[in-house]
């Protein structure tokens, strides 16, 4: 038992939780409003019943009070029926059955446009009945069927309506069978009247909870992706369009200082429950059956209010920050790939590095991000010959933002820069780009290349190429390798009987985390990748060496086991040194063991502030 | 000449720009809608004007068309003219005056909300009327000078006023006489009426751009914030609260239309004026005269619904991403500080980092964010003693981030985690961070420090300690110096007679980039800093070293000049040695040589691999 009640508590601290909780209390308070008594059925519900549910984007379901409190959907599944119809048949055809104008009519209002001859919107029971038409399905059954499939989809979990007041509606549904016959009489509805009404009064009987309902609106903030299941059930333009109608005339009467308090797209039910839903972040739900002189909940709204208030929930607060586009960007005299570079490399790339951008971006880029990315791209690339823009932290690119960076490619090409994006193949939200950009790679204005450390090593060997250092020269001469630099003659003749020339062909690997160290290597042909990962995963190396450079050096020190693997990214031709041989001669010989070490350290000590320049930079 | 026309042609190269004009030439073919001729002034405005101005919350103003073209505000100016009163009066005195619902009625209606005896909204003329008389100063021309500075203010330059349109507007304006007198006869003008309806007509005859009405709209967008000059010139509550109003009642009987196709909150006027806002993001200002039958104009509507529609700038279209709240995160023994550690301390930070959690965090901190980053941060910081929180790139931190942030510290302060917010202060968005969270500061349970790597090191100390490895030790002995590890007692004795021990008071410089490196140094007490920027800039460390751990020791390979700068933290002593007694005694001695330089190896190579780890950790 006390274990039982420590779970409970130790579960309901989180804060969000904690802060509902408080504020069903207080809310519970509050005992103005009147329970619908419109059909018998729905006057039973309990005065006391009192909810809410915060969904987030990601499915974290935060609930207090009644929240699992079974009580019928009615009007607020007027949105998701607009929502359904517009999957069904599209924009067009739907706007043929319905306006999208608020009325200051009541929501019950017989009343048509007079000029479009269609309910006001979808939000009236006009409309909603003009929906209810729409539903797809060869009989009756069929499409009862597919409205209980679609808003399960919704909710995450099968459904089932309430009998007793579907049959009490059903029954006293008198005004609503004149709006129908009025329909009918005016050419809106074409089908077996009795049939519509039967499907709308269905609809408004699913027994729903305000766990239910959070998901539900949570769904339309995911835009349209149920949180819970992944499913997609209503495409985002539609849920667009679901939101926007909401926004005017969920709220009956109450638009304008629903707007001015809670400022969220909702909708509320005669049953007492009201959804609100924050695009991209939350859907709340709340359920109280008291209600005011306009149909909408009075505890509902105050807990809205309150709650959207105290977090600034309000869709007119700013929480956009457009400059958080660009999460760093660098040239290549500052930041550059895991290619280990000799001294006249490095100083050639301190010098002209100027010529490579990388910007890395992140977030949602739409018009607001996009357009600041390449007004800060323009200008970063300015006089670069490549620009790099690495999208491995990038949400998505919206239509506005690939037109804005096409026009961004087509602009530097003009002034003779390229640009290559990385890491947008690995990314799902952004599988489509590559085709999307088609003309532009096809043109050679852009690349799209998988991992931004090859795509910079690839533009930095061609930016040392163009300043006469071509990086695939070969070193076959021991004096030209780093590791022996400053020997003398007779010092290099001591080493050469000592060589062991091994060759690699391309992806073999040289050198496994665990063998033992008996050898140096240095590349006298090719480039090795080191890096620590399974053997295939070329992503993740740590560093890649060329010609003149050595690896698996250490082993001079303690000859302990490699700490790294290495392998053939080329085919390679490298020299091994047995480190047993050459601390032989290094016994008559100390010069040698001296010069050794001191070029290590010299390139240790160069990587390690090249390393260093790194992480600044990265920070 | 030509050299002009490049010139311009350069600067047209904006990708926006070039939308925009090419939107301008499109939408001109348009030749439906009728000028306003209800004063006789503004049927003399051209019908083929047409200008789009779009100016971004950072100031960047992309325009087309007659951008420049003056024409008077009309019924624009009436949003502002409410934040103005919300400005100097607060809500809930102006509520008194004007509700915030929309009504079904024309803009010039005379009807009032019988129930509240107010006009319905400030966007109709009755209620702007009433914003008027809310001008503030001793007499009307101090109320008329007051209303120039409140919109030249908004405009970011000087306004005028256009003086045959003001008497043509208050000679005919008996429609607005009408509803002013009818309003003093309820009781909701007070004041003189003929000098209110003056201040109204006067107003109206403000003359702007279509570029001034961007602009004005962007310092919406900004909430508040004129986004050329940088004045404060509304609140963002109030920014909100016109927002909300513009949203439900801008577009007089097309708001529902609007919402749907455009989704903005906007406001026209009769001149041909429109203007949209995107908050956080932009402002959008049109300019033509026809006009619908409604009153807005007809090529602007358009305009707004072709911007929107092909750069998806519709309010209920996602654009936040919360998941990024989470720039980086890590423990201890994946990233630590720029501090230099021993081996016996980088195993212990190895195996007991997850005792320290850092997350970065990232953009504006409100609910959405700030409940995503305390549940990935209560979690990750699961069976931590410390979790910093780095807030750098945080660009804000709202209330309800603040209480949500509060809850946390509390909640890991009942499981002995104490929390550290670093980078808050120098954040001139966070400056009242501290004084908000002085309750926590002062419980002990959190504090803030300037810059994470000195939290991160701090952190890391106090975990060392706990692991039995106090960092502030002396280490007096030449045998347990890092440098010298390995070397038997006759070399040690060999180099005692070389030590030159040196005292450095805390905030010393022992040695700056470019002096001659004739000594190597070792840390005995006390701890070191080595950074490249100017002496007292600390939080560019590259590293701190402290007792056993050399600094300068490159100096032993060339003796060339020192790269860096090296700075006594807290009173130090350590030990110098000269290279060149150095060398001389190796002569005879070669394997101090070897073990000196093994020992630098070692420790650039494990710091190396170190930053490499970092590196790794950071992308």
């Amino acid at each position: 038992m006390t274990i039982t009640t420590r779970a409970t508590l130790m579960q309901s601290q989180s804060p969000v939780e904690r802060y509902l909780n408080t504020l069903i209390a207080e809310i519970s308070q509050i005992d103005e409003g009147k329970i619908a008594d419109y059909i018998p059925e729905l006057a039973k519900a309990n005065p006391d019943h009192l909810a809410v549910v915060v969904v987030t984007v990601d499915g974290k379901v935060y609930a207090a009070g009644d929240a699992d409190v079974p009580f019928t959907i009615q009007s607020v599944s007027k949105p998701f029926m607009f929502g359904y119809a517009l999957q069904e048949y599209g924009l067009e055809a739907v706007l043929r059955k319905v306006g999208v104008e608020p009325t200051g009519d009541p929501f019950n209002s017989i009343v048509l446009d007079d000029v479009n001859n269609r309910p006001f919107n979808p939000m009236v029971n006009a409309g909603a009945i003009a929906m209810s038409e729409l539903l797809r399905g060869a009989d009756a059954a069929e499409r009862e069927a597919a409205q209980m499939t679609f808003f399960s989809s919704l909710a995450g979990r099968e459904l089932t309506m309430d009998e007793t007041v579907y049959r009490s509606e059903s029954e006293t549904g008198h005004r609503n069978r004149a709006i129908a016959y009025m329909m009918l009489n005016s050419g809106m509805i074409n089908g077996p009247t009795e049939e519509v009404l039967d499907l709308y009064f269905r609809q408004c009987s699913i027994l729903v909870s305000a766990r239910d309902l959070a998901v539900m609106a949570a769904t339309l903030a995911a835009h349209g992706r149920n949180v819970l299941t992944g499913e997609r059930v209503i495409s985002p333009g539609n849920v667009r369009d679901v939101l926007s109608v909401m926004a005017t005339c969920g709220m009956y009467d109450y638009a304008g200082q629903w707007m001015f308090d809670v400022g969220l797209p909702a909708k509320s039910g005669v049953s007492g429950g009201i959804i609100a839903v924050l695009p991209g972040q939350l859907g709340i739900a709340v359920y109280s059956p008291r209600l005011d002189s306009v149909g909408n909940s009075v505890r509902g709204i105050e807990i809205c209010k309150r709650f959207t208030r105290d977090f600034s929930l309000h869709a007119y607060v700013d929480r956009t920050d457009t400059r958080a586009v660009v999460h760093r960007s660098y040239h290549a005299d500052e930041v550059t790939s895991n290619r280990v570079r000799t001294q006249p490399e490095i100083e050639i790339l301190l010098k002209a590095g100027k010529a490579i951008s990388v910007i890395e971006a992140q977030g949602p880029l739409h018009f607001g991000t996009a357009e600041r990315l390449i007004r800060q791209a323009s200008s970063y690339a300015q006089g670069s010959e490549t620009l790099i823009l690495d999208f491995r932290r990038v949400a998505y690119v919206d239509r506005a933002a690939r037109m804005l960076l096409k026009q961004l490619v087509a602009e530097l090409a003009t002034q003779g820069c390229a640009v290559v994006i990385t890491e947008a193949c690995a990314n799902e939200n952004l599988r489509g780009l590559p085709e999307a950009f088609s003309d532009l790679v096809e043109a050679g204005q852009l690349s799209f290349v998988p991992d931004l450390d090859h795509a910079l090593e690839a533009a930095e060997n061609r930016l040392l190429e163009v300043h006469g250092l071509p990086h695939q020269v070969e070193k076959l001469k021991l004096a030209d390798l780093e590791l022996f630099a400053g020997l003398n003659r007779e010092d290099i003749l001591a080493l050469e009987p000592l060589i062991h020339p091994f060759d690699f062909k391309a992806g073999e690997t040289i050198l496994k985390v665990g063998d033992e160290g008996r050898l140096i290597f240095i590349v006298a042909r090719g480039s090795v990748s080191i890096h620590l990962g399974e053997a295939d995963d070329l992503a993740r190396r740590i560093a890649s060496v060329g010609p003149g450079q050595a690896f698996g050096e250490m082993a001079l020190l303690d000859g302990g086991t490699r700490s790294a693997n290495a392998r053939a990214d080329t085919p390679v031709l490298v020299y091994g040194f047995s480190v047993e041989q050459v601390r032989e001669l290094a016994a008559t010989r100390p010069q040698i063991m001296e010069a050794m070490l001191s070029n290590m350290v010299r390139s240790l000590s160069s990587r390690l502030r090249a390393a260093n320049d790194q992480i600044a930079a990265l920070q």
